[in-house]
């Protein structure tokens, strides 16, 4: 994996970038929408592609171990071929669900031990076999298995959880090194910086992180419920640290807003279930703030959802349609939202893109940041 | 509405022909997918236009009605615009709510009075104000308002229905005569022939449906759980009287099975909610047979749903990830599958239509008819 630094924008820490792939090049920054179980929910791979135009998605190494499992994905040889989706994926190691499963998992320094959500039963990850089963789902992009800590959390226990997440990312290192791809193409392992909202945990786990040399660098533990101030401040520290040479990703960011900001402080890749989620719920994210289309102030409004964007589902539908799809709880209303409001993260980075190819980005940013977090 | 007559089978009654609408032109023998609130349930029009080749679709009257109700339909300029579905639409009439919601409905020779599915409030629908509403839906074809009798239903009953029915088509022809289009474009109505599964009553009705001359006819009250000997029996005996100048609709007829069946007797356009409805459940149609993929004999089996097709999705995701996505519930799956089934209701109609113009279509219909209701 190569990453090429194109630009950095003068007023802000902002970069822009390519990022080479077994399966193809992606232009940073990028949002890469989530695909937890194999499938952006209520999105063909073909309007991911072309509509969306969406150049990686995530999948998530719990939920495809448990569901379709690992005989079915190497059967199909891997992922990609098994879903469809020819370009690059980053697959999550699985510690997130360290952090949402709480009740129903143990962590000892070993690994950790899940309950399934599907049928109750035992697995056991250390990050030995996460590195085993993403080897086998065949992610472009690997993810270390790690503890994300909830908020709050106390320094004892934020500090004890670091220690472990960087004696597993060591052996999820030596993992990598000692076993080779599955299906002809290179993986890269991201290591993730922890250590919740202390300073002084977070520059040590930034350094520790920069010192394994990986190909590139996440941040996690962040967007778990801590204050935005919070959430910039850790990530302008970590991002001073991480090396420039790298991409940066962070880790279930965010809002439209956050992204902005996110960017101005160095990263250059997020994900994130909001534009999907909240799609299905009816909030609509624009270039001109946010929507509740279930209101019923949108009922003959027969213009498009956002010609802005220049996406065909966008430009296609009007606002009248989708609130009534959505209040009649038509499955296709699922599907227009949620196609609008990636095809809106993905415009907004792009447009991040160029403006700081064009060293503007400072400017639009602070006007960018207005427009999109006002509630219409 | 013009209907073009271009052969007839040497060895059934099946016909193909051409009907021409103010949106276009209507290859038949025909299945019309069920879009009943203005939304084919999970697929987007595109998909309907260009993957499933569908060439008209449904929307239903009493639906429309409630949501998104008249006032934006017709600040829309009618369901087209709405939808933005630019081929031709048959509006069902609200009929088959008078069978369906029996237990909310009251039905007196003036008319029927509802309450609504949504939130209980009274509707009183009348020959004359459904055919109002069908003007400001501007659907291409819109249906009289008749009584769907009920199976088992006794001779009594079905005689005195079918008089309040024949009353009301007066009523109805009476309304569209006396009324202009809305949007600018011609809309047609069909006359719908009643009778249960009596002999007399259908022969009765089929004559006087006949003598109203209009630009096309329909034949309801079947599939409503009676054998399928007395659906094909009744449908022989109507489609014998009604003149072979003009389209015949079986409404909400069938498996592909019945609709291979019935065009032999026949019949020229179908529509029917199982292509879509069992999709959601995991139910497929192929030209191979009938197929529950839920089932652990799909798990890897990487072989794509049904290539015979040529449609992009039934050639593009493997039974395997389409199972792994409906055993997840995934949005995705309902929408792989509908719109497989639906390519393949269009695959089998369009077939069918190439047959009858070889004049081949008795044998191959015959051979068809094993393959397609066999469960694999």
């Amino acid at each position: 994996m190569k990453f090429d630094l194109l630009a950095t924008d003068p007023g802000s820490s902002a970069r822009a970038g390519l990022l080479h792939t077994g399966h193809g090049v992606i232009e940073t920054p990028i949002f890469m929408p989530v695909g937890t179980a194999g499938s952006v929910k209520a999105v063909h791979q073909r309007e991911l592609e072309q509509d969306i135009q969406a150049q990686i998605i995530l999948g998530n190494t719990y939920h495809l171990y448990l569901r379709p499992g690992l005989g079915v994905l190497e059967k199909a040889g891997g992922l990609h071929r098994f879903n469809g989706w020819s370009k690059p994926i980053l697959t999550d190691s699985g510690g997130y669900q360290v952090y949402s499963l709480a009740a129903n998992r143990k962590i000892t320094p070993e690994g950790a031990t899940f309950k399934s959500h599907i049928d109750g039963s035992k697995h056991h990850f250390t990050p030995e076999n996460v590195m085993d089963i993403q080897r086998s789902i065949g992610a472009d992009i690997v993810m270390a298995f790690d503890e994300c800590t909830p908020y709050p959390c106390d320094y004892a226990y934020a500090k004890k959880s670091l220690d472990i997440t960087h004696q597993w990312l060591k052996r999820c290192v030596d993992r990598m090194q000692s076993t080779e791809p599955k299906y002809g193409y290179g993986q890269a392992l991201f290591p993730i910086v922890q250590g919740s909202v202390y300073k002084d945990l977070r520059e040590r786990s930034a350094e520790f992180i920069a010192a394994q040399n990986q190909p590139g660098n996440a941040i996690g533990g962040l967007s778990v419920g801590e204050p935005h101030e919070d959430m910039y401040a850790m990530t302008s520290l970590v991002c001073a640290i991480l090396p420039a040479s790298k991409p940066r990703y962070l880790m279930g960011v965010g809002t439209p807003e956050n992204i902005l900001e996110c960017i101005a402080l160095g990263v250059d890749m997020f994900d994130c279930v909001m534009p999907t989620r909240n799609a299905r719920n009816g909030m609509l994210f624009t270039a001109d703030g946010i929507i509740n289309i279930k209101n019923e102030r949108w009922k003959d409004d027969l213009s498009p959802i956002d010609a802005t964007l220049g996406g065909y589902v966008s430009s296609f539908y009007s606002k009248a349609y989708l609130r009534h799809l959505m209040i009649n709880k038509e499955i296709l209303g699922a599907q227009i939202a949620t196609i609008h409001n990636l095809t809106f993260y993905l415009w907004l980075v792009k447009e991040a893109r160029k403006k700081i190819q064009e060293g503007t980005f400072a400017a639009w940013k602070n006007d960018m940041v207005k427009r999109v977090r006002e509630r219409r």
